[in-house]
């Protein structure tokens, strides 16, 4: 394929149309015309514009669980559909490497204070063990910001094979063995059946008491009740939560005036620079369409992302 | 030297006493025998212990400007005074990081909410320029754990020679450069008459109306009242201070209250793991004091630390 015709919408974004520009792709005004479409827009917008000419969609966001309820993606099994993940996993990582040491070194409560408490004392991530739940793309970014502090790194993915950079890498159905060690425990796996309240009353208290959840995945993956009964009988030192379920979390929430907890509002990936890194993604995937070469983040339908 | 008789004081200290021992020295329990002294206390109590006999003394801080005020260091000028210089470097390092990340990622903002609000936006370290001024101890563990962010690290040192890691390294004559090109300031710097409040009302008018400086190095490299100011005044996006001038900041003044600061402590090098690096800094100047080698940390007078 040396031609591609790429239609970037619902609006015009010229961050979006540099980046087809510079993969070599070609912009067209009209989606009748297009053989790949770049889409920021919602399924029910994109349905009646997927001609049989479109091969190719690229989805700006890394999780797709509302394009797989819309059934859109069922429609013509043999159109490939690519998601971002992947593109902001720095960013992301970035995001949980921060709420981390946040959690260790009590900024909370400092950011709260109002006077000077010397006996806030925190701890380090040096010598720390740090378990990781669901090491992708983001996992992977996080074990490489993690290297230069000297923590002990467990990584858990679905068939267990060695993560690189972790210390010990366990296959999820042995997940159960990693709550009593961590001293820290990042959730970055995506919301599958599998993972759903994956963090439950059970698993709250097999973690040690000055242990800290930080979840920067899905919501989902923690009974938010759970939690709450958690933080306040002190069963844990923490939580940081990018995402919540429910969410956004309702004003009257309990979790908003629980000292151990730090709420971000699905921050994690801020538009300005996950513009940047989806406009590199854009660029790299149409580069690699022409070349005929695999797309990055290629939706697997049968596997829920 | 195949002997070393160390006294460890004011009380005896069972951590510091094995450390002495892996080291391959002598623990005694009086001054009076003592080649050496690994000390905790005030000069005060130490100088009626300083017998001709002890040539060299293990201080427990990183700084050293009481001691050099107490005259005690000028009594006997052989002798030899090691503070702990470096030993805690990668603990402030990371707590450095932690308060550089959680202002970038608004989490004094979150930690301080009681409501969603999805208009929070963060900013990364890719792609950032952070400036690390007085890249000793401090600043290279820092630059270490900032190079898989991917940010442009400028190191300002006294002498501006090249520092491993950095991209640029300015000498501190060239400090006024750095100023306008620095998303973010890490204070990591001595106290010494040249650091004396070298960010004052001008500097913060140099800085971008975005930065955030972060101090781990001593309060009074800041001019506390231009501070205060200029946060008021948004000049600058924030301040994450770990220590301050006037410390321990009064609890009547206005940084407790702005939105834009955060202050921690004084609590960088938190007590357990600060007690667990000052063991192996002591069993290590032992072994090197044993051997004849140079001891890690020695203090120069005239350079006032």
């Amino acid at each position: 394929m040396s031609k591609l015709n790429v239609f970037v919408g619902p609006d015009p974004r010229p961050q979006m149309e540099a980046a087809v520009r510079d993969g070599g792709g070609t912009v067209v005004g009209d989606p009748a015309v297009a053989d790949a479409i770049v889409w920021r827009g919602d399924p029910q917008q994109l349905a009646p514009l997927l001609s049989e000419r479109v091969r190719w969609v690229q989805l700006p966001s890394a999780g797709v669980e509302r394009w797989l309820a819309s059934g859109l993606m069922d429609a013509d099994p043999q159109r490939v559909w690519t998601s971002a993940t992947g593109a902001y996993s720095g960013i992301v990582a970035e995001h949980a490497l921060a709420l981390l040491l946040a959690g260790f070194r009590r900024l909370p409560q400092s950011a709260r204070a109002a006077t000077w408490d010397h006996t806030v004392s925190g701890r380090t991530l040096r010598g720390a063990t740090v378990a990781i739940v669901g090491a992708g793309g983001i996992g992977r970014a996080l074990i490489a910001m993690l290297q230069p502090f000297g923590a002990h790194v467990l990584a858990v993915t679905r068939r267990g094979e060695p993560v690189p950079g972790a210390d010990e890498t366990l296959p999820a159905s042995r997940v159960a063995e990693v709550w009593p060690r961590a001293d820290a425990v990042v959730l970055a796996a995506p919301a599958t059946g599998a993972t759903q309240q994956l963090v439950d009353r059970a698993v709250l208290a097999a973690l040690p008491t000055d242990a800290w959840i930080v979840n920067v995945g899905r919501g989902s993956l923690i009974d938010t009740d759970a939690l709450v009964h958690a933080l306040a009988a002190e069963q844990i030192g923490g939580a940081a939560l990018d995402v919540t379920d429910p969410e956004p979390l309702p004003d009257d929430h309990p979790l908003w005036h629980e000292p151990r907890a730090l709420i971000t509002p699905h921050s994690a990936n801020p538009i300005g620079p996950r513009s940047a890194a989806l406009a590199d993604r854009v660029r790299d995937n149409v580069a690699r369409r022409i070349a005929g070469d695999e797309l990055l983040g290629v939706v697997e339908r049968e596997r829920g992302y």
